[in-house]
């Protein structure tokens, strides 16, 4: 059985004070509904992707579900830290194969913006070892900087490098309507911008933010009936990788995507090459660079040359973040694998816009969970 | 194709200030994998149900994972309150039946106990409607005391009713070396300890704790294989209801209890009087009785009369909580809806010792998230 998605719905990411979290998770919902032609009596479960910690409102498949009208049917919650929209993904994937369900609402969705940006970067911390790490000061920004360092230091990459990664993501974030940050950025504003944790500047981070995205996805029976331009996820991967980067082997790579990507690439039958678009996981612009090389887009060591090379632009070998990635479009934990889902269902569409890659067939999507622990890399043909 | 349970594992429940959350989980994983006569490499992947708000250590997957020596497998966390670890062993349901996996951990784990009563009772509140219920001063206490005091207008039901569920499941918890109370305790103790929210006294409330269990599923191929005993999953439901009680239509039932009992019972091809045994959520004393007609172990209305005529102790029409319940054994909240995923299993394999169901073929468990905003009802069969 194939599982096929047959609706997409996008909120506008960003400081979204006007709207509660049940608020946030009913635009795209509608959106995905009114996309799919279908309405609530259609759908039989409703899985949320979040990160509960951030919400004053616990228990958020319940309220979620209430206001949305998806009473009485089943839900709950997937949690793995910013891969936790995938893990809902992943979960729904699951029950359509498993044919407990036709049709699943799949929704990501947090609200952080009502915390300080110190309370936030306090949380995240502890998505590190709160014992034998965080606790003594480990941050987010301080573990991916240390990956660039030691990228930097074994394969050459430069600060530049890691800087038009932003540049480039801020170009596409320029066209899309949803994204937080919708103005491009020079090289040399990137690279002036203040130090975060050295060599990551600010412009380096992808920012925090409120939002929310939906898929619908069926099996292949519905989804025929239901939609002329269904999109097929055909290869799902999924993995972990040690929690302490105390105990991995290497920083210089994220070994659960290398793992989550040859799982999708195996269940599809696809080769790197063959992949016409992608979204990466660029929560900062050395973790786009390690996607490059962990999904096999360029040999190891080679991801800083890549975007020199501009070949992960629109019309390069391998666009990549055409949306403009987490950088641009800001990263609302739960909600970021379910945008990378729509964007990808968008691309191979036909339905970009000025972002559209010409003749995408095949679309790939890679979202980190916290330091690496997580990965979920998805691979949809149309 | 069929679920099997072939390994099982329990923790002790209790203030477990001996064991961080990675700790806890890994007793019960290890009891299963030798229960089931496995290793880790025999396992494909690990499902978490936990409520992530009680644990400075975020990204429990993550940090369990590589613990328990689970790297580079799948994992992620699911949560739905209380029935948080229901809700990890549905989503383990799907990926066995999808054929996704061959064999699958589930762990429920919670660590409670290293905050104040006072700040689980405020985390608890937030799972009601934080805009216009707990805002305001509900507490979990509070919402099941008006659930009682509804039932005893409605139906006639009596303190001394409420009182008897306790007595009862004190009574089966000092037969249960993995509970956090192992006393038995008298109706007048119960019916003269301190009030918490009227009808509800001390007694008549679950405590907090610290806690994990586990256990492994499995298709039918490798079921049989791997075990002597499988017990078969025969029936899965789950429900939502909605999350307010301001709209709900009745307060003196669990709407979505009624519901996942229906889909369970209908799956499973079985009616409530041929359940053998049964678990169901006793976070209060009153939740019992609820569960009581909620499942059609009786009419409406009659549940206080099933425990005031002894019928749900071992020997009566239909034992319920002869582990003790929530009640005594306490509810570490994701640990919950798997020890009694547990306790089934044991029932049916006739290994349950002095609390043994005789001839038991067939077994309920019923678990409730949050003031039934969720409901999985599982019957099992061996």
């Amino acid at each position: 059985m194939r599982v096929g998605v047959v609706g997409i719905g996008h909120g506008k990411f960003g400081r979204r004070n006007d709207a509660t979290v049940q608020e946030l998770a009913f635009e795209p919902f509608k959106e995905a509904m009114e996309d799919a032609g279908i309405t609530q009596k259609d759908i039989d479960a409703t899985i949320i992707g979040s990160s509960p910690e951030y919400h004053k409102q616990r228990s958020l498949p319940g309220v979620v579900t209430e206001y949305i009208g998806m009473n009485p049917k089943p839900a709950f919650l997937t949690e793995a830290a910013c891969a936790s929209g995938s893990a809902a993904l992943y979960s729904a994937y699951g029950f359509i194969k498993a044919g407990m369900f036709n049709t699943v609402a799949v929704i990501g969705v947090q609200k952080m913006m009502e915390l300080s940006t110190t309370e936030i970067l306090a949380l995240m911390g502890r998505v590190g070892d709160v014992q034998w790490e965080s606790n003594f000061g480990t941050t987010f920004p301080g573990y991916y900087a240390m990956f660039a360092r030691r990228h930097m230091y074994e394969y050459g990459t430069q600060e530049e490098q890691l800087a038009q990664v932003a540049v480039k993501n801020h170009h596409y974030g320029a066209m899309n309507p949803k994204a937080r940050f919708q103005k491009e950025v020079t090289l040399n504003k990137v690279m002036h911008s203040s130090m975060v944790a050295s060599p990551l500047k600010v412009f380096d981070c992808c920012a925090n933010a409120d939002g929310a995205a939906c898929v619908i996805v069926t099996n292949d029976d519905v989804a025929r009936n239901m939609s002329d331009t269904p999109v097929w996820l055909e290869g799902v991967g999924s993995a972990t990788a040690p929690f302490s980067v105390l105990n991995r082997p290497s920083i210089s790579s994220i070994p659960s995507a290398v793992e989550a990507g040859r799982q999708a690439y195996k269940q599809a039958g696809l080769v790197p090459r063959l992949v016409h678009v992608a979204s990466v996981h660029d929560c900062f612009t050395i973790g786009e660079i390690m996607a490059y090389e962990d999904l096999g887009f360029c040999e190891k060591g080679d991801g800083g040359l890549l975007i020199e090379e501009k070949q992960t632009y629109k019309d390069g070998t391998i666009p990549i973040n055409v949306d403009g990635g987490l950088k641009a479009k800001g990263h609302p934990v739960g909600a970021t694998g379910i945008s990378m889902a729509v964007e990808a269902v968008k691309q191979l569409r036909g339905e970009a816009g000025e972002r559209q890659v010409d003749g995408a067939e095949t679309a790939l999507t890679h979202n980190v969970g916290g330091i690496g622990q997580y990965c979920f890399v998805n691979i949809y043909k149309r």
